[in-house]
Parts: C-alpha cells; sequence; structure tokens
C-alpha cells in the first residue's frame, strides 16, 4: 500500500527540520518537489528523486499521487511549512480531480514556515496579531492583494509578506510599499529576512518610509511590524498590549 | 557567560521540537516557563525547573534574564512557537526595563506553531493569504479584535483563532462567531482543531453558521477558512486561486 506525505523542510537549516519530517525522508521510495528542495535531501540507494521546475505544482502534485497509488512510499517536499503557500494545497486540488486516488493515505507533516524563522531572528515581531500575504501568487488577481494590504494596514496586522520579488511579478512589492505608505504605515518598522538559517543569512530592519523595492529578492520574507512595533537594542518585538 | 534561549516546544507531539530546540534543552540548567510547558522537558541532573503560573509572563521573562545574567544556560519554553501569542515578547519587553541585560547572549528558537499543527491535520487551510487573531488576551480592549475580524472576513483571508474559550474571556468566542456571521461568512468552513498532536486530539470540521461557541475550549485552535476554501473526502484546503 502506498503513502504520499506532504512535508515542509524548514528554512533551510537541518536542526530545523522536524524528527516526523526526517523519519518519513528516511522511509521514503520517492522524493518529489522542486527541484531546489529536492536537492535538500540527501540521495541513498533505494530512494529516488524526481526533481521538478517551479510553477508545475498540480503536474507534481498527480505525479506524486500517481507514484503513491502505484505502491510508493512518497514524500512530496516544499521549503518552510507545506501549508503555507507551498504543496500541500496543489495535492489537495489534484486528488479532488482524479477521485480513483481519495483512498490514499496522505499525510501532512507541517514545519517551521518562513516567517516564524524571519521573526525568531529578528525578535518578536509576529507576538501579536497578524497577517500573511503571498505576493508572488500568479493566480491571484492584483487588485485583490492590493485590497488585502490595504485592510491588513487598517487592522494593525503585523504582516509577513512571502514572495515580495518573484520573477512572475517582481514589480509588486514596490506597489505594496506605495500602498503601505499611502495607508499611513510610513513609520512601521520593517523586516528584510533573507536566506534565514542559511550561511548567508542577511537581516535587516529600516522605517517602511526607507524601504526600497531592491532591498528584498526572491530569497527574502519581509515583516512590516504593526503601529507599536518597537526596537529593544538590536531586536525589534511587538508589544503584547494594544489600545 | 550566561545565555538565554527562547524556544518553542510545537503543540506537543515530541516528533514535531526542532533539533534546535532539543540541543538547547540538552546543554540546559535552568528552564523556566508556564508549568504545563516546564512539565513537557524531562527531569535530569544539573537541570533546575522552574514552572510558574500563567499571566506572570513578565515576571517569568524577568526571572529568565535574572538567572541567564548569573551566568546560568536558560531556555525559557512555549508551547508552539515562542514568537506567536507566547513567551518572546514578554522576554524582550522585560529587557527593555531593564538596560543592563542588554548585553545577554539571547535567541529565539522557532517552533511549530498551533495553526500549523491544526492546518496539517485538516489539510491546507492556510494554502492562501491567512491571519491569526488572539481572542484572550486580556491587554487588548475588544472592539480592537471586532474591528479586526471584520477586517479580516472583508479581505477574505482565512482567520486562525488562537485562545477562543480562555478563562479569562470566555464569552469571546461566541461574540466572534456571531461578528463573523453578521459579516456574511456563515458558509464558509471552520476548523476545530483540539489537543492537535496529543493522545485526545480530536478535529471537527463545520458551516461557521452551524458552529456554538462550546465547540471550542482552552485546547482548541479554530481555523476559519476563506470563502473558496472547500473539502475534498475527509480533507478541507484553501485553493491557490482567488478571483
Amino acid at each position: 500500500m502506498g503513502t504520499l506525505a506532504i512535508a515542509g523542510l524548514g528554512p533551510g537549516d537541518e536542526a530545523l527540520v522536524t524528527p516526523e519530517v526526517s523519519a518519513a525522508l528516511a522511509a521514503a521510495t520517492d522524493i518529489v518537489g522542486y527541484a531546489a528542495y529536492v536537492a535538500r535531501v540527501r540521495p541513498r540507494d533505494g530512494l529516488t528523486l524526481h526533481p521538478s521546475d517551479n510553477r508545475v505544482e498540480l503536474q507534481r502534485a498527480s505525479e506524486a499521487l500517481q507514484l503513491a497509488s502505484e505502491g510508493r512510499q512518497v514524500v512530496v517536499v516544499s521549503s518552510g511549512d507545506p501549508g503555507v503557500f507551498a504543496m500541500a494545497s496543489a495535492v489537495f486540488e489534484a486528488l479532488e480531480l482524479q477521485p480513483q486516488w481519495a483512498k490514499l493515505d496522505i499525510r501532512v507533516l507541517p514545519g517551521v514556515t518562513a516567517m516564524l524563522a524571519a521573526a525568531a531572528r529578528a525578535g518578536a515581531p509576529l507576538g501579536h496579531d497578524f497577517c500573511a500575504i503571498n505576493l508572488s501568487d500568479n493566480l491571484k488577481p492584483w487588485p485583490l492583494i492590493e485590497k488585502r494590504l490595504r485592510l491588513a494596514a487598517e487592522a494593525d496586522f503585523a504582516i509577513a509578506i512571502y514572495n515580495p520579488r518573484s520573477s512572475s511579478r517582481p514589480e509588486a512589492f514596490g506597489r505594496a510599499l506605495d500602498i503601505l505608505n499611502r495607508a499611513g504605515c510610513g513609520e512601521r518598522i520593517v523586516i528584510f529576512a533573507r536566506a534565514v538559517s542559511a550561511p548567508d543569512e542577511r537581516i535587516e530592519t529600516v522605517r517602511l518610509c526607507e524601504s526600497r523595492p531592491e532591498m528584498a529578492d526572491m530569497r527574502t520574507l519581509v515583516i512590516v511590524g504593526n503601529s507599536a512595533t518597537r526596537r529593544v537594542g538590536r531586536w525589534v518585538y511587538a508589544p503584547r498590549h494594544a489600545r
């Protein structure tokens, strides 16, 4: 009987991979995922790696379900957490298209998503109510993103911005900064967390009004603090109180 | 030289504790935290446990900083992730009050926060833009929570609700359901995830209009899907597309 685990590898450092995910990788016969994430799994005898290009999520998900239906022990790998802007939604979408796979043994294995790792490095910017918005998703119309940014500013959420500078929509982040500036967030503290937990990690914090689009690249997670977010020494945190 | 690590133990299952956190616990001389979380750390020679009551976060944080300043290897433990409605903000708040501790070696060690574990059990309800709102926080005025719920509904975020039925504010969740019903979210799918990853875990999914306050208790994390969130078999997921 085949199985399918949809697993999160965390932000990069092996010390942030959960034992549950490590056990699933150790028991797998097949690893399916975007090439950069499959490359994080150590090759061994009896393990077949199936790396694929970016932006073929549904095809990749169907491949994984097909392998599991043939009796393989399949792990679909994502960076971070598989349920946050990653492969889990695509697998369930593929499952809906192919009802014959409905009885497969499927598990989702959570991981440390990028915003949690970035927040930990910076201090505690997500210590109060917050939201997470993906700028890269080309399956979502821009006016909806704009509306969400405006409402998030009005709600005074801290805002984690995933994929601020994706190749599909490189201009999005500059437009997002404009919207937040116009919404009165200019004095808010912004954290640019690049390559968190990797050797070339870089954390930068500035005011929103000083933020420039080129401060983020494809490996950056951005956290916009709420209106009360403050510094203490090198740390940035959201106070537990709010008015 | 003392050190202070602010660590997340994940939702409960040991297989969800990161190796980074396990290593910090193994090297610690002192564990500080709410009694229920300190009880998850295995006692051993050379390790002093400092359990405390709920709602003394700032005092607990100061105690931890004091111990570190005396040269101890201190780990402050939280459930889930320490930066999400947990101890990290309190430690930085305490640090701000006591500038003499500014040079301490402090690290925040991320963990799998409850909403990620709950989402993984249910499918992928956080696969699209979402927010996280804490209903229990008695340091936040109710009108602000109400405003955030209304704006989150308008933004069509999935909404992770932490501490829906805390002892300090048991009526909050019923009021939150009323607000979301009035905001037109009655048909949305709601996940009640109780004691995720513990032996008595229970996952229940219903429409918002069918949700009742008593479906949540103090160990429940609630996720309200967005307007497109759907079921496939026993799973619930947010499609990657949005209009």
